[in-house]
């Protein structure tokens, strides 16, 4: 790294510490900056500290938004007594994509993982409780479908059943395309617990 | 992309633009963006319009260094009359990497490729050649074994030659650790030709 100019190595070292930017694609995002017009530069860089100075998270599912409330909540075509449970921003992106789901979301930032040391008390799990004392007809969790997803649903699940929400689980099963011979025994299992009649 | 905030979604496109990143990553690095401490993320933001806007080509060798003559063409221990022409500063860089290198640079900055329309007057030639009027004993051209690092390699050793001054090709042949194997037939044929007495 000491081959380069003490501003392109200053350069490198920052875009390597980004993830999935190993040395080499730091090199060569690097020199394709230093190639790029200064305007173009400028916008990208005050991109990053215009969105990380300015976004939030929204005051009711705290997904990271721009505003006090973030433009699902502030819907009102959007049924406010739907609530998605999700682990992170992306995946309430993913859904929202789909087009189809009317209701809104509660954003926990993360997943409980006695591994990874993070509990229930590091994620926006209080905050979703007290939303529920408000008003809801259902909470439907949709962790993702790994260990530390599963293990959530199941603490939220335990949470919430008390208070007589309805509380559902998004499906397991095989992906729409997938081929069955590519797909693993956990999976397959699951599709065949959770078949349904025709 | 509409399924996040303005500021998100300005982050994710600007990100995008670079190359290499498709739009799930910039998807994750805006995200990885949006966690990182501010301070962090004005330091890897001003790395880049800083570097932008100090970054110039040497006036010798045309590499981009930070001055107006970078550290290996002001370096008088260096071997000044062997210049190694190379494409691109990162190329330079990866035979100061060998450490075993002593003479000095010239950058092209891209090479002829009648495909994509660069001519000899697009790349840092006519440089090259003001060099040579100077002095020096030997200009070993170090382009890449691509058609184009090729066809500039040839260029560049008719351009020379008649001036008296020494041209060499870097060897083409088998990688060092290469298994026979899996090295396509163009380079084993040069490999062959190139051999030597042992």
């Amino acid at each position: 790294m000491d081959y380069y100019s003490n501003q392109i190595n200053r350069l490198v070292t920052e875009l390597s510490g980004l993830p999935g930017i190993g040395s080499k694609s730091a090199q060569r995002l690097a020199f394709h900056i230093l190639n790029m017009p200064k305007a173009d530069v400028e916008r990208l860089s005050n991109s990053m500290t215009e969105a990380r100075n300015t976004v939030r998270y929204c005051s009711e599912c705290f997904t990271l938004t721009d505003e006090e409330r973030c433009p699902i909540c502030k819907n009102p075509k959007r049924d406010h007594r739907t609530i998605m449970v999700v682990e992170n921003t992306r995946d309430q992106a993913a859904y929202e994509k789909t087009g189809k789901y009317e209701g809104v979301y509660h954003v926990l930032h993360g997943a409980i993982s006695p591994m990874l040391g993070i509990g229930p008390a590091d994620i926006r799990l209080k905050e979703l409780l007290l939303r529920l004392q408000k008003d809801a007809d259902e909470v439907i969790i949709a962790t993702n479908s790994s260990l530390e997803g599963e293990t959530t649903a199941m603490y939220i699940s335990k949470l919430v059943k008390p208070t007589g929400i309805k509380v559902t689980r998004i499906a397991s099963g095989v992906p729409v395309g997938g081929d069955l011979e590519y797909i693993d025994e956990v999976t397959l299992l699951r599709a065949l617990e959770g078949r349904r009649e025709l």
